[in-house]
């Protein structure tokens, strides 16, 4: 652990130096380091089982009674601690502390801008310099905090936790440092009144409260540890999130589910609801006892009449509405990844930015401000009003354009903001919406913590506003013929071009639910299901969605859905898409397959199977075994061994002659040494070498005339030659930490021979760890149920048999490929050329093994690459 | 398909003779009978092809402009029509329509009941008779109705939904016939005015629906006939069932994932959220165009006040609803078990109500009736209204214990129904409890289509109420301290009671969610979250949840859930449960071998393994296959062939003297009869065998002298002695099909002897079907990881390998009993004795192997049971 430090900050500075994390490939990186954590993890748990039994060998003095009794009360403690329950309650109420303080910080920084800005009304441009220097002060701030901090902490983080819950592990995502600078970072962000939302970072923090409280639980023992577990908690993190950022638990859980997973296990469902429903009640209680409210109520609620909420003849104003919103919807995702690509192609711009990388946040923010700025442009668009104001005034039950005559309607309140003497209500609302959505869209890209549901969510909202006042103007006496005059609510509206954006926006139905439980009231429900379903049935069929766009801009390792009409996804089966040229070791090969297989490929790990011929796959071994194999077989310590024990051969042989009887012991004693290396202090110790010219090491095979001509770097550092071409990173710490006592007198030529020697013999698979029922799919399994199976499972790659034989391996990069390949050329097969020709065959058998001898010959006359491949070469030099 | 009428009718009556189908072991039959269905599909589907291609033989000859232009009008008419929101439009307004008809039919039941009982005034025992012969007659003929056209109409459904969800094919679940009865019979059975329900029955219709449709889609070709769509569209239908029974299309989906799903794939969401949302719209449109309501609203619709819906001091009685509601719902689905199971055990009673089957629904309403009758008790318990009219009233705003004393308070409406002028309105509610309780408990044992969920519903309204109430009489002007006087709100009360009660008794948290959407009103909702989790907390660690619990009743084949507190799953381990005595064959087997696994076991699909010793596990084959292997190597054609052969070896014998030349060419002719049996017309006749005394066959290998001793039954049934003991079922009809003009001139010793020959030889898998990737798990899985895989894949079996070796095998059966018992035996391990004795070994490989080899011993050492097992024989006794 302590070792991984500088590791560390050396990958940390990596990170800075690269402008919002986008040039980096994060999915391998996230693979490997996956691989690295979980072998700390374990090396550590053997660290800690080892210091208990010291610590029951210090006890065993004590008196026995009394420690039983500790022990049985420290028992019945974690079986309470350990309870989900408890978890979920401690979770829900960090969370709604954490959200209400966050809240609160963010309306004193908002008041202050507020304060600053009215105190110097006698000069316009000092009045100017406050509400533009304020916001680009806070988030400069946020920028720069995060990025010394923790730069993970960046952006809105719902398509990490998607990744995370898919199963990868990203790295320094659920730390405490990450968690500091989440939460500063989004309250200066939100503090300076840009366009950003909570709701996002919301997700994140939660799942960071989750895992820290399960780190701080598993000081309990108990079941912290399991990883199934903590998955578990982390999906019901998420929900917390949302639930306690607008007080609605239901749709919080809804909203979580469709955004971060796949396939729902609905027995975690009560944990989403139980800790959301908890997290919101103390949020709002938080709320009560702070006597900001009289009692419990919704966040923005709304007092539309209930006896006619709305006539059905409106009913194709809200489908309008829809529509519209689907169509806004896309093209903000649309923009949103524009603005991030084209600020990455401009090589002139990227290579500015990343030196001055304080600049960029602090220019968008300037441009945004000084828009808004309520005496110049601002004033056309209610720029005064925070976003939580422009939000009330939206939602208000009362109509603006009363008559078709805006100005004759008596605006109190924040409603004040929205008129203007020369300007109509509705010029006001265009102009509103059409800034605010490219200032919201350019305002995410910004590297702070920061959501977009908020803004889209007001921008919706507007859009439905503007959609209601018209009908308002209108129909002045509302559209009902018979009886009473029900004139037209167009907050209502507003409520539903609210959901129908964001719901557009994030490809979810649930925005419907948040919209119900954010406002109060439900009477709009079928307008709202019906904006929210047309909403997302134009906005899907023309982008991904905010998340997954951000996925795909990140790149980070995530299967994508399958599109909604996906008929020709039954069609295509794996063995059209699966790689048949696999990597794999047989179970009789030599240590000099293993190099090469190490070699030639970096998959994370490979098959095993029974022989070449029969192809029989009996399991899977990771890559890092298959090191430490090649390791323990080339390394140093059995490299001293077999001096040594060439020495007592050379001994023995002049011994032999003056006392024969001594044979047995000797050998006995090597029998010793073979086992027992670090404990053994022999002292042999013949001249050091004096350092002749190094052969290169036996395995670069292809020029063997080239040996004699290059210089070894440094006498010290030939522990293992061969090794060197896999472990580019620190392979000398291992070797010099044993017995240097020993002296190392074979030359290079020697140890190159011995190396040559060592790698024909044949491996000895029984120390390592095989698994033995990798996942295997048949040929003609579906792409459907292919993607279904991934990521009902969360697999990384499987591998495909036919009747118990290997032909072929299918990985997420494969199906990721097959599924945009044939998302974006709609009906054509993804196939390659021999697939129909496959399909012809009769029976299956023989084709089988004439691919399997085609697929070995292959193999065998493929040859090796020189050096080691390029993304070990990256490693070396991060 | 029409060979199957007479099988199907055989079933019927099979089925209707049992009661209530409970004495049946469904899972069993219902695994054999999906087997069936799944054959008899793929047969169907030939058929189809060979016709299709004999239109376009017979379409040759016509103009071929016109045809493609035809062709090409169709594929785009399919391309639309398939798409899936057309499926789901036509779904969704489907079933409005029929949620539509029923309600109206039901009503004018009710009112017919109503008008009947009032016009009767004048005569006491007069009105008696109306009042109780008109439910009883009602009750009967749904009843006889629904045993005689489709019995397993009868009940919820939704317990039949979420085992064919699983992957279970349920026979006869969704046909036309099921649906006209379980339409038909549920309206008489709410029109009766009993206390029973409709939404587990519109699950259920809706589902039929889905499948009627899906069927009458598929028509137009497309992909209406791929499995995994079915499902999907058959969970969306669950969803529209909800949601056009109560037009809450997000309660509905939420309801239905809930309660039928395990895992739920978020891909599928949109699909309930469309279509429920539609079928909710139709159903409320119509409504309004009927001219019940002005404009679209609620269903039960509540008017309580926005502003200040409750005070924070009242949620401890909210909590105490909760967790009263938990208890009370869990002694409901004690008492509807329990009234099942009394019923069932008591033999004097079983034995009379089967044989009279509609006695048994006669009596329970007569008793229900009667008990409800105005005059009589019904005055005490709001007899007369019906459970739509008592829910309005209890969900009312206005308080009825005002100032404590219940008399004063003005009733109007239906509300006067609640006052009695000798008793409190707090006896009528307790009363109301009290009695409705027990009698919906018993009346959902009717076996008439019914569903449970509404009258749980109006109890715990009526729960919620009576806690309102008192707490309205115990603070007369609210709790509130400070300035206006809030009075309490009897009615939130009761919306949360009705929540918390039939949340506990389906174990779900989105009747909170169809509360709201009933209700119109979504102001209680951290009250109605908080006392639904805490009802749901309480039930789930009391009993099953009603679904559950009729899923044992009926023992349908299901997995259960894991429950609330399930830390011991991740201790235990697959090895632990696996059964390790697994039947397979080896790839290099004989057909005895075959033969003799086919005899002992009764598994669906058998392991192919390379060979006894290796173990390594190659596949799995269905026992249909194996079945039909064993009989082409014995059948009689192959029996045919080989009398054909011997004589023409013996005319070739005789021939070889005379014309030495023609031996190439008569082998040439046996080889070709070998493959050409059916258009083979050779005519060998020899003389009829005299029927002699069979020998027992050669398999039953235990009682060799006892072979000269049985009789047979029919002369001409000699075909395959030994494949009698497989295929009990029918084996005749296949063996007189083909060629009967070739005469069997065998003795029954040839033939018991040709079959041993037979049997000896190796079998051949080149026309067998095998999976070649059967799912494996490994010994060290998890309880837990094998549950979730289980039910994520809808497994039925998993093989555990070690390092490609087969050494055990999971099925469901384990998995069941494992979680069961670890459920009620809290903390207890499920090991065997062998298991700690198993961790304690270091190294895997060693362990493994001496395993195999006892297990192997063990196989070989097993004597063979003598008759096949007695699943089989209840097959043939059917």
């Amino acid at each position: 652990m302590a070792g991984d430090g500088s590791d560390q900050r050396a990958l940390q500075y990596e990170q800075t130096l690269m402008y919002g994390r986008y040039t980096q490939d994060l999915g391998v990186y996230a693979k490997e380091e996956a691989a690295r954590l979980r072998e700390s993890g374990q090396r550590r748990s053997v660290a800690d089982r080892s210091r208990t039994l010291d610590l029951l060998e210090y006890e065993k003095g004590r008196c026995a009674k009394c420690r039983i009794c500790t022990v049985r009360c420290q028992k019945f403690l974690i079986s309470r601690v350990g309870e989900d329950w408890i978890f979920l309650i401690l979770l829900g109420l960090l969370m709604a502390l954490v959200s209400w303080v966050v809240d609160f910080c963010i309306a004193i920084c908002l008041q202050a801008q507020k304060w600053m800005y009215g105190g110097l009304d006698s000069n316009v441009f000092l009045q100017y310099l406050a509400w533009v220097t304020y916001p680009v002060v806070l988030i400069t701030f946020s920028a720069g905090f995060t990025q010394i901090l923790a730069p993970q902490a960046v952006g809105s983080g719902i398509p990490e936790m998607k990744t995370i819950l898919r199963g990868v592990v990203l790295k320094e995502y659920l730390t405490f440092k990450t968690f500091v600078a989440k939460v500063i970072g989004l309250t200066c962000a939100l503090g300076s009144g840009m366009p950003l939302g909570k709701e996002g970072p919301f997700v994140h923090i939660a799942s960071l409260c989750a895992a820290l409280l399960s780190k701080f639980m598993s000081l309990f023992g108990g079941i912290y540890e399991n990883e199934s577990r903590n998955i578990e908690m982390l999906a019901a993190a998420c929900a917390v999130g949302v639930g306690c950022c607008f007080a609605a638990p239901i749709g919080g859980v809804l909203f979580s589910i469709e955004v971060t997973s796949t396939f729902f296990a609905v027995r975690n469902y009560w944990r989403g609801f139980f800790a959301a429903t908890f997290s919101a009640f103390i949020f709002r209680v938080l709320a009560v006892w702070n006597r900001d409210e009289e009692t419990i109520t919704a966040l923005f609620k709304t007092r539309f009449r209930l006896d006619f909420p709305f006539d059905l003849q409106e009913l194709p104003a809200f489908a309008v509405i829809g529509i519209a919103s689907g169509f806004g919807g896309a093209l903000f995702v649309y923009l949103n990844r524009l603005i991030v690509q084209f600020i990455r192609k401009q090589k002139a711009i990227n290579k500015f930015l990343m030196k001055k990388r304080l600049l960029y946040p602090a220019l968008v923010t300037l441009l945004v401000s000084t828009l808004t700025f309520p005496p110049g442009f601002g004033q056309f668009m209610a720029g005064k009003l925070t976003q939580k104001e422009s939000l009330v005034t939206l939602l208000d039950n009362r109509t603006w354009a009363k008559q078709g005559i805006a100005e004759e309607f008596d605006y109190i309140g924040h409603s004040q903001a929205w008129k203007h003497p020369q300007v109509n209500v509705f010029v006001t609302l265009v102009l509103f919406i059409v800034m605010k959505f490219w200032m919201s869209a350019l305002a995410t890209t910004i590297p702070v913590p920061c959501g977009a549901f908020m803004p889209v969510f007001v921008i919706g909202a507007a859009f439905g506003r503007l959609v209601g006042e018209s009908m308002a103007a209108w129909f002045p006496d509302g559209i009902h013929t018979d009886g009473t005059i029900y004139p037209i609510v167009p907050g209502g509206y507003a409520v539903v071009g609210a959901a129908a954006l964001s719901g557009a926006v994030t490809h979810t139905v649930s925005t419907a639910v948040i919209v119900f439980e954010l406002t109060g009231q439900i009477s709009h429900i079928l307008p709202v299901m019906i904006a929210v379903i047309l909403a997302n049935a134009v906005a899907q069929s023309l982008q991904p969605s905010l998340y997954d766009s951000i996925i795909r801009i990140k790149k980070l390792p995530y299967l994508p859905e399958l599109g909604w009409g996906h008929h020709e996804k039954y069609n295509i089966r794996v063995e059209d898409i699966m790689v048949r040229d696999v990597r794999y070791i047989t179970l009789n090969c030599c240590y000099r397959d293993l190099h090469n297989v190490l070699l030639t490929g970096h998959l994370k790990t490979l098959a095993l199977v029974e022989t070449a011929e029969s192809m029989i796959l009996l399991g899977s071994i990771e890559r890092a075994q298959l090191q430490s194999l090649l390791s323990q077989q080339l390394g140093r310590p059995r490299r001293l061994e077999y001096i040594r024990e060439r020495a007592a051969a050379e001994k023995k042989l002049m011994s032999v002659v003056s006392n024969p009887g001594s044979e047995d012991e000797s050998q006995r004693i090597s029998q010793e040494v073979r086992f027992q290396i670090s404990t053994d202090e022999s002292s042999f110790s013949p001249t050091r070498p004096v350092p002749q010219k190094p052969l290169k090491p036996a395995l670069k095979r292809s020029s063997v005339v080239e040996r004699p001509t290059e210089i070894p770097n440094s006498p010290v550092d030939n522990s293992g030659i061969a090794l060197k071409n896999l472990f580019c990173a620190s392979p000398d710490a291992e070797g010099l930490e044993d017995d240097a006592d020993l002296e190392d007198d074979m030359t290079i030529r020697e140890i190159a021979e011995w190396e040559e020697k060592q790698l024909d013999e044949q491996v000895n698979f029984n120390n390592c760890k095989i698994d033995p029922a990798p996942f295997q799919l048949v040929e003609r399994t579906s792409l459907h149920k292919t993607h279904t199976i991934f990521s009902l499972l969360g697999l990384d790659h499987a591998y495909v048999t036919s009747i118990g034989r290997l032909i072929g391996v299918v990985s997420l990069k494969e199906l990721r490929k097959a599924i945009e390949g044939s998302v974006t050329v709609k009906g054509v097969k993804v196939r390659p050329p021999l697939a129909s020709f496959r399909d012809s065959g009769t029976s299956s058998s023989e084709n089988e093994t004439t691919e399997l001898h085609k697929l070995w010959d292959r193999h065998k006359s493929m040859s090796l690459p020189r050096e080691h491949t390029p993304s070990e070469s990256d490693e070396k030099s991060q």
